[in-house]
């Protein structure tokens, strides 16, 4: 998506440690009228697939999840996110490790918000190494629901989450994707 | 709002201890469709009244947040919540004494994303005591923004803090209010 991609640039800074601050209008601050943009363009490439709810991961991913649901008008569940296990007879839940932020944490979905029959679309801000995605996969299968795909903000291929996932027959949708990124040249999309 | 008093009836269950879940449509599960129904509402209600940001606080208030922002056309800046102080200078803070979950926290805004002139409106979830309200407000004045006034999507009018701020001066449109709830008789909402 062209407009992001020229968002980023303008808008992102690159910090070392392969880091992409993009607070200014996806994470602190959050340029609603854009991220309906983007829901925009994600509703035309799921279009037909009737999905039937939006899976995300809270928090980072609940505002861009809410405006993809306003163009697909389907609910959105979040995963929270717990630092201990929850045994829980109710709740779906899958053991995520953040490379990121260096932990690890449960990912738990309530039973009662995901069921065999829904068609479920993953959603998150940024997809590096995947980590994140392979846990709500998880919730996804524990439900016996239909995974239909993923739909990323921007996905750092360079740390071939994306292509992992891909080659597993996951269909993942990331509006920009990075392939190189460093403070000195700046950042390199990819075409395909 | 009569189509939100309604929905917390058919989907709302109440708990002792004056909790009150509505995990159906705007916790852990978000009822997108009907958040866009909200928004509509509450760009009604302060129409004319030339908001510039809606500012709110992780994470339950983030989705709300998007959808009344996709209707006022304007970014959300949404507080962090940290446990422990942060005197960074590129932040305000303000410190959130927690009813509900018994705890403090810090609500922190970096400064680059709330400005002198700056028409502000508070949005959240739930209003209960006001204490999170506070915490917004202590950061919209250290901004030198003006508060247009907050909007909220349920209010606990028996927990006083919605009252508390109007009788000084603030505007608090609550889209429900309830003025008693419990286990045996339900919920009773204000009438004005």
């Amino acid at each position: 998506m062209k407009a992001l991609e020229e968002k980023i640039v303008r808008e992102g800074r690159i910090l070392p440690g392969n880091i992409l601050k993009v607070g200014s209008f996806l994470n602190q601050q959050l340029d609603v009228d854009f991220l309906m943009e983007m829901g925009a363009e994600v509703a035309r490439l799921y279009q037909g697939e009737k999905i039937t709810k939006i899976l995300t991961i809270e928090a980072s991913g609940i505002a861009i999840a809410t405006a993809f649901a306003a163009h697909l008008h389907v609910p959105v569940v979040f995963a929270k996110k717990h630092h201990s296990a929850n045994q829980s007879d109710d709740v779906y839940h899958a053991t995520v490790t953040s490379f990121t932020h260096g932990n690890t944490y449960e990912a738990i979905v309530a039973k009662e918000y995901l069921h065999a029959g829904d068609r479920v679309l993953l959603v998150d801000d940024f997809l590096a190494t995947g980590e994140a995605l392979r846990g709500l996969i998880a919730i996804t299968k524990a439900a016996n629901a239909d995974l239909v795909g993923c739909a990323i903000a921007i996905e750092k291929g360079f740390q071939r989450g994306g292509d992992s996932l891909r080659a597993q027959g996951i269909r993942v949708e990331s509006l920009a994707i990075i392939d190189a990124m460093s403070v000195e040249n700046g950042i390199a999309y990819r075409r395909s």
